[in-house]
């Protein structure tokens, strides 16, 4: 990708807890970086995430001390990760002779709304970073962290970080957001589940999009949906392999390209998966909508919808499927709202140890029989298929956890 | 003292890294002040300092990166500490039920200079905090942090936490900042040293300042300086102590206090000393300042002078003290000095392995002989007394460091 595009060219670079896990590591990142400064790139922008483990550890001392905060106070703890790099990979490119700009959400600004531990970015101001390079300066930003408009850190969640990046490539108006975390770029399967799974070279954003939201997690969701709104091409790279190594770009694939896109081009699983069924719904009951919006309040997300029209005697039924590990928290909506409205003999049956593998593919959009060659094959394999959800690109099946590893390595040789 | 003043008294309490040195100490600490606001104190604001062996660990790492270090990145990376127990502590006081508001250095508005881990405070904002008192909230500051002008985070250096406490104080116009710690107060001296060493309950501020700089641990001169200059109170007092246990109140005293005040308030003790006597020095040496300049240049603090007039032949001598651990700097410096005026018969000796034990008391001023009754009590005890220098309210005296603690016991038992 760097071959293709002039140097003078806006480049955002995020490297990744792991990335910047020790002092050895965050001093290879700055050589890797001072050797792409010395070949001409001048406008790199740097965005880092805490050392690996510390934001496990600023959130269990605030969650030891107060569980339910998700406040100032809390923010304002576990931004402390981030700056903490920004400041050690700002040293260390100053100890290599490079300038370096460390600046952290607010001094970037870094404009959020006032969710506190789930942060969206509202806008982010650029001149600091335009500034920086005037000053042949190399910015390093803290990920993960902005301000509101009350002035109090917030942090982004999870994978705030590569948001951070993305969002910042997007202002910037760069060539391309290089992720550079711990593996070579998204695979057509987790090469320790299944045998011969290949690095994906080219990406579509819709197929990474699923990737990411069926249990692939080499990116996040919100990140990925960023940069396919704005069409910034996205690369995932592992940080210490050499400039030549694989890699995956993400990006917007023409029409001829899409056309030629594989059926399937990656197999993703989802270990936490469990299976509850309502029967005997009635009209007594009042809508379906109730329960799953009662599901929706506990936070529950639910995935997978089965809806069988009512029989003849008007009984329902209805299955879906939900975290196995909130499992607890939908039963509990089901037996209250049982209780509530009692005496009509709605049943429920719930079924926990269940894992959702999808296969994912630009292909599928264009090329039919996918689907009956996918079930053919897991047939063949004696697998029992407990839940399907099939959408343009993408199709799920829930089965038993024990079997998951199985299907992921059947379907990936049949497709790929 | 909380009890001689309104409840609607601004009071600034600091809480040092060991008092802050894990969650259940912050918890703690979050318990007196819930208690104190439930008896009626609303206007108190609460500074602390990183957990103990935080802003080692940091210094450590950005120093492992870039040795020389001390910029934007060095201040951004160890302001981290602060920012920690900042939102710990506002955690904990939630998590009892208090509001607080956590604020760092840049948000309340902490303006320093630019000299970065060595910053001194301009001036601070005071709003956020009266802000905060008027929507019901405890502020709790980051101690030890500023902003520069052009926007970098800046620390003030070891002991700076301190100083950010008096300075918000003075700028409150409390009515005292107390500096809570891992010990009781300024003692007479070292308890581990000295039998019979007792707790100070009023402590005049020239006097502090003496023990502060000769040795005493429990303040640093810069806040003491502060607070002197500006007559705000200082309390002394252990964190984890009863509130009716003992403390160490410094502040002003009046005439008749001052007459009344004790011959010896303290005696302290300084480890780290050596001697450098320089002999036949003459007038083609050029002048003595020479010699100093030069040491001051290499960043080493000469503590005694002892200057003897030139002889019939023309030949001073000088000797000093200076930190037994910067001898060899001072050594580099004198045979540079002989080798570049050479032919002179300059002569240096050194002396290592010393310590200064100081005598610190205001009655000194108004009553005489305590010098003669000190020298009179060391001579019986045998001591050697290599250097000597008294002030208005000190007298020290360099003794081999193996006596030190005869020393200070034979004082001690003399004067107090």
């Amino acid at each position: 990708m760097y071959e293709h595009i002039p140097k003078t060219s806006i480049v955002v670079q995020k490297y990744g807890g792991t990335s910047v896990g020790n002092l050895e590591k965050i001093q290879a990142i700055a050589d890797r970086v001072v050797s792409q400064v010395n070949a001409g790139w001048t406008r790199l922008a740097i965005v880092v995430s805490a050392m690996a483990g510390e934001t496990n550890r600023l959130v269990g001392m605030v969650e030891q001390i107060h569980p339910k905060a998700r406040s100032k106070s809390y923010d304002m703890a576990i931004a402390a990760g981030e700056q903490v790099s920004v400041g050690l990979m700002a040293a260390a490119l100053e100890a290599k002779g490079l300038r370096a700009e460390p600046l952290l959400g607010y001094q970037l600004g870094v404009l959020t709304d006032e969710h506190h531990s789930r942060a969206r970015i509202h806008s982010i101001q650029t001149d600091k970073i335009h500034q920086a390079w005037a000053r042949g300066e190399i910015p390093v930003v803290a990920g993960f962290q902005g301000m509101a408009s009350n002035q109090a850190i917030t942090t982004l969640g999870r994978g705030g970080s590569d948001t951070s990046a993305v969002a910042l490539a997007v202002a910037l108006n760069a060539a391309f957001c290089e992720i550079d975390t711990d593996v070579d770029g998204v695979f057509t399967a987790d090469p320790r589940l299944v045998k011969h799974a290949k690095l994906i070279e080219r990406l579509e954003y819709d197929v990474a999009l699923e990737l990411a939201a069926s249990g692939g997690k080499v990116l996040h969701n919100r990140c990925v949906e960023l940069a396919a709104k704005n069409r910034l091409p996205l690369v995932v790279r592992n940080t210490f392999a050499p400039e030549t190594g694989g890699r995956t770009v993400i990006m917007a694939f023409d029409e001829k390209e899409a056309l030629e896109a594989p059926l399937v081009s990656g197999v993703t699983l989802d270990k936490d998966v469990a299976k509850v069924t309502l029967r005997n719904w009635r009209k007594e009951n009042g809508p379906l909508l109730n329960v799953f919006s009662r599901v929706a309040k506990k936070g529950v997300n639910v995935d997978i919808i089965i809806y069988d029209a009512p029989d003849k005697t008007g009984s329902a039924s209805v299955g879906f499927s939900v975290p196995d590990s909130e499992l607890h928290l939908v039963r509990e909506v089901i037996e209250t709202f049982k209780s509530e409205t009692g005496g009509t003999g709605l049943e429920m049956e719930s079924l926990g140890g269940l894992a959702k593998i999808s296969a994912v593919g630009l292909g599928m959009r264009s090329q039919s029989g996918v689907a009956s060659r996918l079930f053919e094959s897991l047939s063949r394999a004696e697998i029992e298929i407990l839940m399907i959800s099939t959408s343009e690109i993408k199709i799920s099946c829930v089965v038993h956890a024990d079997q998951a590893q199985k299907v992921m390595q059947t379907i990936h040789d049949t497709f790929l």
